[in-house]
Order: structure tokens, then C-alpha cells, then sequence
């Protein structure tokens, strides 16, 4: 009788008084652990996360963060064959494994490296630009992402017992919002030993990560409007977190990711000969056997030409037929078993129910070859292919979590959309095509019902990553069905744990709220040139001022024969006195920003290293021969990048022509020191 | 005994069969109107909805459907005088109807700009960059925002009968989901007078607007996934329709908008003599008196120094004595009555509630002078100001919904952040406050808990629109007790509607989707130019790749003494040995850009007008003397502007170096003829 596993709570592993119940291994049938949470203090948890987690979180920059993600995912990466070992025990294969465990280390990674790249050095995220509010400049506002006070409660499914904690922490971490995870029961064992080496290496800040391994029972009861519920799972389950109080009344908000019937389209113009028909065979079966086919993407209905279903069905069955069912640990093993008796049992009534409107093409779930287990003691099942019959409902409402597909003819394109619509939301769909014009009828038909959806063909088959495997990059969740919910998508997913706001104030007072300098805030020029000055003395609103400069008719010829760019607008005084934006020669655009850079660079060695990039540029008031043009450069973001000596400062700047118009408009972004040099 | 209001529905105008309800005046109590939609089919408006008005809908570009809402609000602002007159019956005062009429009218102007400057003149919506997903450049994604083929249900508040249903209705519009707008009863008349204005107008796609004039009874049933209901209401009311079936597992969307207990924070550094105390105090009471403080954003907690409690009750007093209550069509008048008698009833029990935990310091419900009305037909109550007593829990929980505020003291700044929090969760807060620090302590503290925070000091006074005004680029909205929604925001209130979908594919995949060209996607080269081809011709990667030039030390030192920018990298070979991202002399990336113009530029006049701006230019590789560069010009996105003869075309320019290393990428954007010049 396996060990009884223990929650992670308030800072020291508890464990219940009582046996707990046991966990089996999906193979075998023997008991891997037991679960218990009774007595556990799920209030003390909340009040803990939110106590001593949130603050501990809070207190780091999004940078911070981000690097105790990257040490967290280097660290358990060390522990890789531990965690594929406990793995088969949960049904999982060798190629299963990939997707979870080494799928959980990659989202850890894909957020670390994120958290730094497209978040600030800094607790606030602003969004969008700032909004002008008054035409005299002297009112604006500018929204702002903050963390929350609260806990991020998260409710996994069993079939992806390290991803799915993963991918939910991860986000939530870098959002500054402690996490409470709550493992499903039969697969619980492996998420405690991921949590119990996340707390060994005592990289997280104390507080910010919590493991409830038992019930739930109570825990929402505590929560209020700054925490969030993110919950993996049925859509029955999903339905019943959405009528709980908590949420109704409570102000907690709630995500649900629940299993869909995801569609795969081979569209019209693939002909049994062509590459793409064998991507969409391969494609099927893979989504069929990876997890046994307990995945909440995999492919549930494979939408077909009418006349090619019999040409799918048989190419499939073929496929089907070589799959070896079996021991998960053995790497010769293509599919394991299901994760435990009662997911069997939910299986075979699933097909049952689909047999209503389908007829079997391949596989019996009572029966099947098996290498190296025991169908008795194992929860195996083969694989099952199902033809529907026109117009059945059966395969657009009835979910088998398992090996499970039905394939369904459709007549038009137009009538796979609709059909693809008929699962009433999906996490994910896919389409496999070579023409344009089907990819585009198809997605943009589909759009709306799914969270994500993948065109195949053989341009990018080889470094495809699949119809079934979320990205951390791109958003996985869907409408309806699937939930409703929405998380990954990089930053988006960080962004869902934080509250938006609107600040409005004068520039001056949105500039101290942000930390970034905003148009109209007051400018600091003093005796130095701030390129002079390095991150450890440089101020927001640091300014420097130019001279004027005269920009000649000269200038633009010389700058045209030099460049070579010698559009009619700067060398033809007719054709540019016809030009309806001009009427006349005008300065490049080009040298206007060039004489700019002449006008405020400081030009001797300092901590400024480098000009790296221009962002925003516009060009409002053409510079005619004779204008004269200054720029004023104001720092506008400083950013340290953590690791180097040297950071990111963003500036603005203004370019006006002598009566004061704005010619130009822009951020020049360098790189500074950190430190000036030594004497 | 006032008409029978009719409901829009399915393209024609409905009576119930029987006499409605009465709707009285506000001030009069006499019968303005009368409301039933017994007989009314609700299913039959929302099936016509989605099967007349979303197509009509979803064939018009974001463009086109923004220039609808111009057309819109021009059209109605011709019957601002009339929307005036009967907003008077509601209770409004001229004061009020410059928020409900002009407002309402303002928002649909505001959407109308946006929707040409922020959004594509197109159907799709592309939401940030192609995320790479392949190390080869096969395999990409890039999340798009599509229209849902759905309603937008919209269950507004009695309040603001003409901005609370256009703030709604305008971003539902952009998005391409048809609204079905169901006022609240009190108020019903004002709405249904500007909807039939609008049906009139004929300039809406039919199908695109309903109106339900009565009850919502069975709607909630005929909705689905692709539905979005957005309710302005009572948090009561918001809690139910959360329960509702539809929303549980019905997948139906909600967003609701609920009243809060908005706080105002006087900074600790405001003394009684300071302009800041008298924006304050003038603050507190317009929004005491606004709309009679029948506003889901009203003050309601005047948080305050301890010290200054007494200073502020005597200020507001004094103000609030000289406010002149009565009849809301004389413009003498400053406040006017709520909008019924059972609105009365509930404010008055309000107050009975809080005086549990507060003292009187002005006013009384059942008092107070009255100007050229009748107290007991009209629903008048006297502005009421509350002292709250230490640690009272009253003033945090209990709203009325009137003109009554209660002033609480607080220690310190940590303090007044911890009783803002105490509201759990607002639409909005405000801190009057000339300390920067102070501003960015309450405003980080109170975000979490706000939707909207406003920093009132005298640089921004003139043009603030204050506390209580939710502005269209702004979001509305706030967690918790506030409905945990998000509305308006500009773009954001549009997307809000529609779906987010993560495509992935092959970048020729990808292009074909978007309609934008996606790098690693096909690119044209032709016999022609791209910049000889007006927007009829050109299309999507069509490119120009250029000879190469070689950049030699002697245009580097030429191109610093003509321009000035005589920065060490450039100029000095030791130091520029030193820097350690160089280690030698470098080409100004302003050079590279400008001779990179001059190498794609055809420079004869032509269908390409100007170059206004670029965007993303980020330098990557640095430029030696003796270095050649190249540059491949693609055209990446084409956007004909409505209402002129050009539009915007993006270029996707890609800077290489002779091994075939990227220099430099950026987008460069032109105007460009729509057509090619006769001849």
C-alpha cells in the first residue's frame, strides 16, 4: 500500500490523520499512494497565500520573477527521469512523457524567457498608449495592469498531472498571484513529487506555491473578488464551479477549460495520392493514441468529403491496426492505458451512447491485443474508430475521453463549418489543405466556435507541433463547451491574473503612477547631457534640448544624390509642387531624423553604447528648404536588464520646425551602463 | 394616459395586445408612458438577429460599419433638443442631460474615429505579432479577433436611457453582433424615442438593432455561445442572471456592470486652503447631485484625514445648502428628483441602514426645500451627507442610490488604500492630491480594486471630466462587488465581443487567412515596381529586392560631418574598438536606413504619395565599412482609406549584409493612390 501523499501548506508538508484513499497504478491496478486532505485548514492555505505569498511575489519585478522561473525549470529539469519513471505509472508512454513532463518544463522556460522579453523591469504593465483626455494636454490617462492581492486557485484535470500544473502556475507566478493547486485524484502522486522538488530547491518565495492533494471540499468558500479559479475539467464539473456562490455573488473569477469535441477538417482539395491525406491519417491516429486519447484537444469528429470517408476509414483502420497497446513504460509501446477503471468504464458508455448514431469502423473497446500487460488489472481499451450516420447528433454531443473518433461526411465547405459549429465551442480545430481559399473559408468560418485552430499542409508539416499540443505562445481554451476560458497566449495569460485599470490625472501625475515619462509631464534639462549619465544616475524626464538647425535646399540635394533616394518629392520642384500632400520639395524623411540625431547626440565615449532600434516614428508636418528644425530627447522608460551591465532606455523624442509645429515624432531606443566608469 | 411604448422587432414595430404599466414622470408623477411586450416573440428577435442582422453586419468592413455610426450620430444629434425635452420627465436636469444625451451621442462619435483609426478596413482583427513557432521559419501563429454569429443582448440601467444603450450598442456594432437593447422600465420611453429615431434614419443594417420595450422574461433561454449579455444593474441583479442556466452551461457570455460604493481619497497633504480642498469638496458634491447621485459611479465614500473630517463636513454643507432641488426642465434648477417613487422608498431605507453606523452632518430624505415642484407627486429627496463612526461597517455595504455620501476618516495612506479595498471592488476611485508619492501609493494600492482611478490636482482640473464620468477610450467597469466586467476602452470594448482565435500554419497559410503578408511568406518580384501600381494593382508580397550598395568609411565619416552625428562609433577607431558591441567603426543606423530608401526608392512621380512614418525598426546587426547591404521591400498590409483617393499602405523592409545577415528590419509606411493616373 503506497505512501500517503501530503499537501504543501503554509510553509510545511501536512499530513491527514487517516489512511486516505488509494491511487492506482493504470497498468497494474496496484496502489501507488493514497490521498487524504482531511483535517488540512484550506482557509489557513487562502489566508497564507495571500498573507505572506502575494507580498513575497509582489515585492519582485516581472523580470525578477521571470528568472526565478528560469532557475525553477533548469532545477527540475534535473529531475526529468524521475518524473518520466512515476509517469508510466499513470498510463503515460515514452512519447506521452514528452508531452507532459517535458511539455510542462518548455511552458516553465517559455514563460521565464517571456517574462523578461515583453515585460517591464517593474510591477506595473501598462497597456496601450497614453490617451490624450483634454485638447490643452493637460489631462490623460494611460491603463495599467496591477497585481492582486489574492490566490490563484488551480483545479487540474488528471490526464496532464505536470503541464497542467505548470502551465497554470507559470503565468500565475510571473502575475504576482500565489498559487493553490489542487491535483484531480488519480494522478495526484505525480504532481506532489513535482511540487515536493519545487519546495527542496527552495527557489520560490515562501507562500507562493501551495499543493491541496485531497478534496477540494470548502476551499471556494474563502475565496473573494481578487482570486481566481482556474479549473481543467468536464464541462459538468465546469458548470457546477460556475453556479457556486463564490462565483455568483462572490466576485471570484473563473476559468474553465473543459474537454471539447474538436474537430479536423481534410478539406476538398486532397486527393487520397497527395502528401496532406497521409498528414490527415497521421495526424487522426496520433491525436487517437497520445494519452490513450485522453486529451482535452484531441481529434473527436474527423470531418471528411463525403467521398472520401470511405477512403479515411480504411486508411486509419490500417494505421490503427499496427498500434501496439500495452505496458507504458516499454518505449516499443504506442498507446497505455486509460488512467484508471472508472475512465474505462466512462469510455465504453461514451462509445455505447456515439454507437446510436455511428457505426464502428475500427476497434472494439472490450477487446484488443495487448503486450506486456494485463487486461484486468490494467485500464486498457483499443482503439475506436466510428463512422456516423447522416445527420446523426450522437457525434457532435457525446465526448468518449479515450481512444475515440468518429468520422462524418460533409457535402461543401460550407457545410463542414457548420458542422464544425455543431460541437458548440472547441478548444481546437484543424484543417488540412494545400489551397488558400479553402485555409481561409475554413478558419475564418471556424474562428468564432474555437480557440485555436491549425492549417496543415506540407510546407509546414515538418515543424508542425500539432492539432492536439497547446502552446505556451498561443492562447488555448475555446467558446461554449470548451469553457468558455482563455489562458497561455505568452503575456495574454499573465495579463489574465491581473486587474486592468484606467488612470487619469495630469502627465505629471501619470509619470510618478507608471514610472514612465508621458507626453506634456514636466522635462528636467540641466548642465549635463544625459547621454552623459549612466542607468545609476539617469532620471525619468532627463532632457536634452537642441539648437535649431537650418535645413537648405542644398541639404536635401546633397542628401538625395548621397543616398541615393531621389523621389520626385525631394529633387523635382515641378512634380513635387503636384504632389496634393506637399506642394513643394520637402526634406526626406530620413535626413529629418538624421539631422535630428546630429542635433542631440552626445558624441564622446560614455555609458550610451548603442542606438538599437526606432519605434513609432511619424512624420506630421512636412520640412520644406529653409526650415529650420531642433529636437528635444526626453528619457521616457529605464530598464536594467538583469544579468548585464548595461540596460534598455527608451526616449522620446520631438522634432519641431521653427513656428513650433511637430514635424517628427518618435522613440530612440539604446542601450546605457549601468554604472559610469570608474574615475 | 401616456402611449403604449413599442418594441422593434424582426424589421417591424410591436404593440402588446394589452394596456401595459404606467411610467410616470419623475417630478410629476403623471403617466408619460406605458409598457407591455406581452405577445412579443423574443426567440423569434433573436433567431432574426442572427440570421438578418449579423450577416448584414459582418459584410461591412470595420470601416464601413464606423462610418455607419458617423452617419448615426450625426443624424441624431438633430434630435438632441427633443431627447432633452423628455429627458426632463425622467428626473434629468440640464446638467444631467449634457451626461445621458450629449454623452450617449459623444460615445457613438468617439467609436465612429476609433473604429477608422485603430481598427483594419476589414473583417479580421489581428491581435499582436506572428509568433515563430519553428526554428526553420515553417510553422507560425497569429491570434485574430473574428465576429461571432451571435446577439449582443443588452439589459441596461434606468439611469442613463440614452448613453448607457449607445455605449453598448456602438462597440456590439463594430464588432458585428447585432444588439437586442432592453431598457430598464422607470425610463423605458427616453430609449425607445431615440431607437425609433435611429430605425427611422434607415441608415442601420436591418437586423442590426432590436428593441425589447418590457420585460427580458424567456430571453436568456434562446441564447448561446456565440451571445454576449451585458447588464447595468443592481448587483442583486447581476448575481441572478450569473445563476442563470444560460450562463452556467449555456456558455451564453456575460458581462455585468453593477453599482459600487466609489470612494474619493483627499491626499494627508491637502490642507483647507489649498485649490485642491475646494476641487475636492466641489467634486463631492456635483457628484452627490448629479443625476440626484443615481450614478453606478457616484461617490459614495468620502475617505478623508482623520483631522480634516470636520473641515470637509462643514464645506460640503455649505455647499450642499445652496443646491437648488426642484423642477428638472428649469435650468435654475441644480438637482432633481429620482426617477420614481420606489426609487425613493429604497434610498430613504438606505439611509435608515447607514445611520446604523453613521451620524447625519447634512441633510434629510423625507426634508428640504423644494423649487417649483410637488413633493408629493414628484419622487424628490434633499442631498444627504453622512459622518461615518469610527470602524462602522455600514458605509462600505450598503448603497443608496441617491444623493447621499458618507465621509470616513483615515490615519495614514495605508489606511485610506485598506477602506477603499473595504467596498470590495468599484467602477471607479478618485485622490485629490498635489504629492506624487501620495498619487502613486493610492493608485497602485487601489487598483486592484478599481476599474477606473482619476487624480484630481490644479494642473488637470480645467480639462478633467472628473470622478464620475466613464469616457469611451477608457474602460468601465471593476471587479467584485462592481460586476467584474469591462466595458467601452476603445478597441477594447469591440474585441471584448468577439472571438480570439490562435491560427497557426505556414506563413503562405497564414498570409491567406489575415489577408496581411506574414514574413517567411511568398514574395512576388515582377518585371514592375510595386511603387509604379495604385491599390487597384497592388498586391499583398509584391516586393522590390534591391542591388546591393557597399557601405565604405568614407560615406560613414561623410554621412557624420554632414549631419552632425559625430558619435564615437562612428568617428573614433580606438574608442569605438572599446565599445563592446562593436569593437570598430559602424555604419549610423540612420545611414543604413537612408541609403537602404535610396536603394528601393523608384523616385519618379507615381501612385506612391509619401512616406509618413515607420514602425519596429530595430538595428541587428551592426554595419562595417566595407560591408554591403540590400534590402527587400514587401508590401505587407494595403488599407484604401474610405472618403479619399489613397490609402495606407505597410512594407515590410528586411536590410541584409553580404553573408546574409539581417541589418535591419522595419515596416515602412506610405500613402498611396488608389488608382493609376489616367493615361
Amino acid at each position: 500500500m503506497g505512501a500517503l501523499l501530503e499537501s504543501y501548506a503554509q510553509g510545511t508538508w501536512f499530513r491527514a490523520a487517516d489512511e486516505g484513499r488509494p491511487l492506482t497504478d493504470a497498468a497494474t491496478g496496484a496502489t501507488v499512494a493514497r490521498l487524504s486532505s482531511t483535517g488540512l485548514d484550506v482557509a489557513g492555505m487562502v489566508e497564507y497565500g495571500r498573507r505572506v505569498g502575494g507580498p513575497a511575489l509582489r515585492a519582485l519585478t516581472f523580470h525578477e520573477r521571470a528568472a526565478v522561473l528560469k532557475s525553477l525549470a533548469k532545477h527540475l529539469t534535473g529531475f526529468t527521469d524521475e518524473f518520466h519513471a512515476l509517469s508510466h505509472r499513470t498510463g503515460a508512454t515514452v512519447r506521452d512523457n514528452a508531452f507532459d513532463v517535458d511539455g510542462g518544463l518548455g511552458t516553465l522556460f517559455s514563460y521565464a524567457g517571456r517574462g523578461v522579453r515583453e515585460l517591464p523591469n517593474d510591477t506595473v504593465y501598462l497597456d496601450g498608449p497614453t490617451e490624450r483626455l483634454g485638447r490643452g494636454g493637460t489631462f490623460a490617462g494611460q491603463h495599467v495592469y496591477t497585481s492582486r492581492p489574492g490566490v490563484a486557485v488551480q483545479i487540474n484535470a488528471f490526464n496532464f498531472p505536470v503541464w497542467g500544473m505548470l502551465e497554470k502556475f507559470a503565468p500565475a507566478f510571473l502575475a504576482g498571484l500565489p498559487t493553490i493547486v489542487k491535483p484531480a485524484a488519480p494522478t495526484a502522486y505525480l504532481t506532489e513529487r513535482v511540487v515536493r522538488r519545487v519546495v527542496e530547491s527552495g527557489l520560490l518565495p515562501e507562500g507562493s506555491l501551495q499543493l491541496l492533494a485531497g478534496g477540494p471540499e470548502g476551499l471556494l468558500d474563502h475565496l473573494g473578488p481578487q482570486d481566481t479559479v482556474a479549473f481543467t475539467g468536464s464541462a459538468a464539473t465546469g458548470a457546477l464551479l460556475r453556479a457556486h456562490r463564490a462565483v455568483v455573488s462572490g466576485g471570484v473569477r473563473l476559468q474553465v477549460e473543459a474537454d471539447s469535441l474538436n474537430c479536423s477538417v481534410l478539406g476538398p482539395d486532397v486527393a487520397p495520392e497527395d502528401p496532406e491525406f497521409a498528414l490527415y491519417i497521421d495526424q487522426l491516429v496520433t491525436e487517437m493514441t497520445v494519452k490513450a486519447g485522453q486529451k482535452c484537444t484531441a481529434i473527436r469528429r474527423a470531418l471528411v468529403p463525403e467521398h472520401r470517408v470511405e477512403d479515411v476509414v480504411a486508411a486509419a483502420a490500417e494505421r490503427l491496426a499496427a498500434v501496439v497497446v500495452g505496458d507504458p513504460a516499454d518505449p516499443g509501446v504506442d498507446m497505455g492505458p486509460l488512467a484508471g477503471h472508472d475512465q474505462r468504464t466512462e469510455v465504453r458508455a461514451a462509445v455505447a451512447a456515439l454507437r446510436a448514431g455511428a457505426d464502428t469502423a475500427y476497434g472494439d473497446p472490450d477487446r484488443g491485443a495487448l503486450s506486456g500487460a494485463d487486461r484486468e488489472r490494467g485500464a486498457f481499451v483499443s482503439p475506436v474508430l466510428l463512422r456516423a450516420r447522416t445527420g446523426a447528433a450522437q457525434p457532435h454531443d457525446v465526448e468518449a475521453f479515450g481512444p475515440v473518433s468518429t468520422v462524418i461526411g460533409y457535402r461543401t465547405v460550407e457545410d463542414a463549418v457548420a458542422l464544425a459549429a455543431r460541437g458548440r465551442g472547441s478548444l481546437v480545430g484543424s484543417v488540412v489543405t494545400r489551397d488558400p481559399a479553402v485555409a481561409r473559408a475554413v478558419v475564418l468560418g471556424c474562428a468564432p466556435w474555437h480557440g485555436r485552430i491549425l492549417v496543415l499542409d506540407g510546407d509546414c508539416a515538418e515543424e508542425s507541433t500539432g492539432h492536439g499540443a497547446p502552446l505556451p505562445v498561443l492562447v488555448h481554451g475555446g467558446p461554449g463547451r470548451a469553457g468558455g476560458g482563455e489562458e497561455l497566449g505568452g503575456v495574454r495569460g499573465v495579463l489574465h491574473h491581473m486587474q486592468r485599470t484606467a488612470v487619469q490625472g495630469s502627465p505629471d501625475m501619470l509619470t510618478a503612477v507608471t514610472g514612465r515619462w508621458t507626453t506634456g509631464s514636466r522635462r528636467t534639462t540641466g548642465q549635463e547631457h544625459p547621454f552623459r549619465k549612466s542607468l545609476a544616475r539617469l532620471r525619468i524626464g532627463d532632457t536634452v534640448s537642441s539648437a535649431p538647425r537650418t535645413v537648405t535646399l542644398d541639404d536635401i540635394a546633397h542628401f538625395a544624390e548621397f543616398t541615393g533616394d531621389t523621389f520626385y518629392a525631394h529633387t523635382d520642384p515641378e512634380a513635387a509642387a503636384a504632389n496634393p500632400l506637399f506642394g513643394g520639395i520637402v526634406a526626406h524623411g530620413y535626413l529629418v531624423v538624421s539631422l535630428a540625431a546630429g542635433l542631440f547626440v552626445d558624441p564622446a565615449p560614455g555609458p550610451v553604447l548603442a542606438n538599437y532600434g526606432v519605434d513609432n516614428l511619424r512624420f506630421r508636418t512636412p520640412v520644406k528648404a529653409g526650415d529650420s528644425i531642433a529636437v528635444q530627447l526626453t528619457a521616457k522608460q529605464i530598464t536594467p536588464r538583469a544579468g548585464a551591465d548595461y540596460g534598455e532606455v527608451r526616449w522620446d523624442a520631438v522634432v519641431r520646425n521653427g513656428d513650433g509645429d511637430t514635424v517628427a515624432t518618435y522613440d530612440v531606443l539604446t542601450l546605457v551602463a549601468k554604472e559610469d566608469p570608474a574615475g
